[in-house]
Parts: C-alpha cells; structure tokens; sequence
C-alpha cells in the first residue's frame, strides 16, 4: 500500500517498500493474530489487517500522537479487526491473546524483554523486526545467540526517483534490517 | 513467500524481497485479471493468484525449461487460478482476456510493443515492471515519456546475511528498478 | 579529504566517499592537466591538485556563488595549481591548454558537446563522470555507444551513522553513478 | 588503483572502491608510518606506499598463500616502502616501529587486543577497519563505546555493470562497514 495512503503527521512511519517485505516475511495466515509493537500510525497494524479476514491485529503503541493516528487510519480503511492498546510493551501485552505473529517496528531499548513475553506466549511465534540503529541490531542479534535461534538478517536500501524538470534524481532512503525468524513452517 | 518454497531449476527468479515489493506496487484486488509477462519459475503469478480469490494471473512465457517449472510450481501450490500461456509477448497476449495489472520481469528487448499492447487492451491496467539492465530501464523511460505517464521508479539493493561460523557476512543481491504506472487510484 | 574541511555555503558538493573513488578512478600522474567540469565548490579540483606535484586543475563553473566559493577554498588550502575558469562548458574549454583528465559533475544538459569537445582535444583523455539523475545516465551512455567506447559503469550507495544518545543510525545518501573511460592505460 | 593491476590468486582483496575509500579515510601525510593489519594481496599497502614519498607500510599477513601474493606485488610495482611482516597481529605488531595509522581488512577475532595494542603504541594513531561481518562490527563498536571513542561508521554498497550483449547489468558487490577515527585532525 502507497504511504500517502496513511494519515500521518509526524510520526515515523515504516516506508511502503520495507512494510510490504516485513508483512510478506510474516508470512500471516487468514485467521493470525498480530501483535504490532510499536505501531506507529498503524501503517502495518492495517496492512496486515486488511490481508487477514478472520485475523487480529494488536496495534501496541504509547505516543498519545500516535495513538490518535492510528486512530484516524483505522477509521479511513474501515479495518474492524485491528485492536488499538495503549501502553508499553512488555507490560502491556502480558493481558492480550496469545499471537501466532509480531511485527516490532519499534522498542525504545527493551527489546530483549519484548522478544523474551512473545516467545513465552507462544514458543512457535512468527516475529519480524525492523530495526535502524546498530545497537539495536546488536541487541537483537545478542538475544538471538543467546536463545540459539537462527534468522533470516536483510539489509534493505531504497531510493526513490524524484523528479526535477525533465530530470528523474534518485534519492536514498535510510536504510532498514529486517530480521526474521520462528513460525512453523 | 519464501524463495525455497518454489521449484527452480536453472530459470532465473525474482528474489523473495523484490517480489513483495512489485507484488504489493501491483495493487491487485480480489477479482484481478494478470499478465505476467516472462513468468520465470511462475513465482510472482503463483504468489498474486494466492491472493486473489476471484482473479486469474496468466503466466506467459516462451521457454520449455520455464514452463515446465511453472507447471510444477502450480502444482505443488494447487493454484487453480494460473492459466499458463506459451509463447512471445506482445503476440501471444492478443487473445487473452482484457488485464487489469500486468507483471514485466523480463521481455528479450520488445519492451516497446509489449507495453503499447497492455495500453491498447486497457488504457487503466497497473503495470509493475523490475528492469536489470541499464538499456531496459532507458526503454522503459523513453516509452513513458512519450506516452507522457509519471511513473514511479525504485532502486531496491538487498543484502542478507550469510553464517560463516559465528559470524554473519552480508551479500550483496543485484539491485533491481521496479517501475510502478497506471491503474485508476 | 573530509568535507567538513570545505567551505560549502548552499553549493552541492561530491560527498567524500564518492570524491575519493573518482579522483581514484581519474587515475592522474604528477604531471597531469585536470578539467573539473561543473567545479562546484571545487573540492574535488583542491583534492586533486593537492596529489599532483607539477599537475594542474582547472576548475570550470559558471555560477558566481561557486566561484567564490572555490576562491576560497584555494586560499584556505593553499593550492597554487588550481585555475579558476569562469563561464560555460564546452565554450570555454576552448583556449584551455590540452587535458589529460576530465572530471565531470555537472553539465546542465550539454553532456554531449562537452564530451565531444574533450575528446577533440585529447583522443587519449580519461574521464570520470559522476551522474546523478537518470536522464544523464542515459545521455552518457548513448554517447558511449556512438562513440563505441566501453566504459565501467558503477553505482555508489553510502550511508553514514548518525549519533542518536546512545544509538547509532544508518542515514542513506543519495546513489551516484561513476562512469569512467579513457586513458592510454 | 584498478583491481585487475593486482596479483590476486584466490587471496580475498579488498575492491577498488573500497579500497580508495579507505586509504583517503587514513589521511595519510608524506611520512606515514601505516600497519596493514591482514594485508591480503597487499593492495592497500602498495596503493598506500605508493603515495608516501617518505612513508612506510607494514604489510601484516599470517597465511603464505597471502605472503607470497604480497611480494609478487611489491615486486610488480616496485615499492620499496611496503615491508612484510610474518605472523599473527597483535603479537607480531610488538616489535615494529610506532605507527601513526593503521588500516584493519581481518583480524581473525582478536580485533580488541589489536586495536588495544594499536592504540598503546600511540594514542593519536588515526585507525581504519573494514568489516564485512555484522559480529566484527559489533567487536569494533563495544571497543568505541569502552574506549569512549566516537568514530565515523559508513556503509558502502557497490555494484558495477557487467556487458551482456547490448545490455549493461548492474551486479551487486558485498556491502561493507568501513570505521575510521583517531589521528590529530
């Protein structure tokens, strides 16, 4: 789905290209339940939603701003299976469902404590995580040692033509890791 | 969809990432008809027709070593909704339904005729395009300048990690140019 | 060099990494005589000119707000052989002494003439071009196929760490291409 | 320097690209005296040699596949300031004269001890690495973020065009992390 799609202000949101290689590396099945920790404007909460007939999504997410956001998209795609909870994960998710999927997009720093409930819930979770800084990569990549899980680890750099009279410049984008790894299959 | 899940043999496929991203820029709905031309193994028509209840993907292609894949593949995904078709693009398209979106991996330099056809059937069809070779995307380009349609064009560089002992080295995927046109959003 | 080391005001400079590859791929001698073509702030005729002991750059700009710029960068480094040339390219590479090099950055939209131009003057030069928008890419390769010169043809995409509190993010440039040809090597 | 100017065998050797990156992020001066910690062919030494009129390059190797590779090279650009240096860094390094750089391309592992030595033996030393490994990455930065050190971290994704008939294909090099900091500047 096209970002300008999403209602978004100014909160982060994960671009289409790296959300449609997240959402796919799920791989959700029709009836999932989603766990989005740190959901932002929802842009993946939504996505996946739409893609799940009798699924959930769990958009997590503390920001007020965000919150409303979410919100607001919610509303603009008419998705009734996605579940907004306000508050910080891990603490937050101990009273949910139990997923089969999370999706985190953001953690600010404990991530080890997240990936430590999710696995808990549910030792066959599928998860997904995108991550910018390098020392998030580290502490996903020190959490996955430690739990001898092996995942798949993706760099993904895009750029984007931008158009300036007759001219197409491309423009780099920041670029994302995108690990993955659990699920049954 | 994973790329192990598919039979490949020695056909060139696009890779598991790039898929998502051209699939998702397709904006197929439940009941779209596809032309996916230069099907390859028939990953991206098996991956579009599991998403699409209602629609039909056609998987065209001219070579026996890649038919015979794509046949292998719809039957190992019980995909009833890919109709193989055998032959060169443009000229094998005439008799096809009307497409809603059109799929361009690969087109052996007739990019011009192919994408004046898709117009000609429907001049509302989406078309995703994933071009390698600088000369490809000057095709492209030229043809859509004179068409006079903004399209939008992404550079996708991938790189995943590969485990050498303890440690994970990044390979660099070939970039691809997937270029995004059409469609009446 | 560092491009901190630069003053750069609103001008658009080659960023550091693609400056050293070009001026690697330039390939001068100590006695080599550089066109910098679209000089900008004249980082990469300073750099240049710095390794070359009895060589000369001419950096070739048209805008004021540059020229300046490149004046004071020469004072700053105390480069003596660097000679400002003030006006368009190709006019006025004409009364110029013969080049063994060419850098070019920026041509607005006169890629052909001037290549044409450098070629005249020295069969033998070697150029580096560095292109930014796609447009120029395509003008430089059809140059090169009329010319049936084979050049190499390299895409660079850097992205640098951002200090974040604790955290280090990856911020991506924008893609350059490096073409480069020529030279009696 | 070209890469095909170098005598390689099957010795992995940092690409052209890279390699100038690199060398221009030492800021070596006419007098440098510059450990090449895993040298490999030696490529980095002979380019970096080459440019000191005065300087000297320790080239440090273990593997005599390597050794051999590195004096054939010597030998065929006649560098008289690149010296070859047998065994296992650090423990070798312990006997050389102080150097005022270092460049790192593989450190099998020991990279803290080597960096710890590097930095014992001069405070102002100005170090760049290459890391191709995430694991290595993460070594170098729990090393920074000991020493209290900010360095510059920078990724460099290259891809360059292969001919194929009339078509140029753009072929995806491994991306690696070059991080440089230290020196007085």
């Amino acid at each position: 789905m096209r970002d300008e799609l999403f209602i978004r202000g100014e909160v982060p949101m994960t671009k289409s290209e790296v959300r449609s290689i997240s959402i796919s590396k799920l791989e959700l099945s029709k009836s999932s339940v989603l766990y989005d920790v740190g959901a932002g404007t929802g842009s993946v909460s939504i996505e996946a939603a739409l893609s799940m007939a009798e699924g959930t999504a769990y958009a997590i997410e503390k920001k007020n701003e965000a919150i409303e956001l979410i919100y607001k998209n919610i509303e603009k795609f008419s998705t009734s299976n996605v579940i907004v909870t306000e508050g910080e994960a891990p603490e937050v998710l101990l009273n949910l469902p139990v997923p089969t999927h999370a999706f985190i997009g953001g953690t600010s720093g404990n991530m080890d404590s997240v990936l430590d409930l999710l696995l808990n819930k549910n030792p066959d979770i599928r998860i997904v995580i995108n991550v910018i800084a390098l020392e998030s990569l580290q502490d996903v990549m020190d959490w996955l040692k430690k739990k001898q899980i092996e995942a798949e680890i993706v760099h993904v750099q895009i750029s984007k033509a931008k158009t300036a009279g007759r001219y197409h410049m491309m423009m780099g984008n920041n670029p994302v890791y995108v690990v993955s790894f659990g699920g049954n299959t």
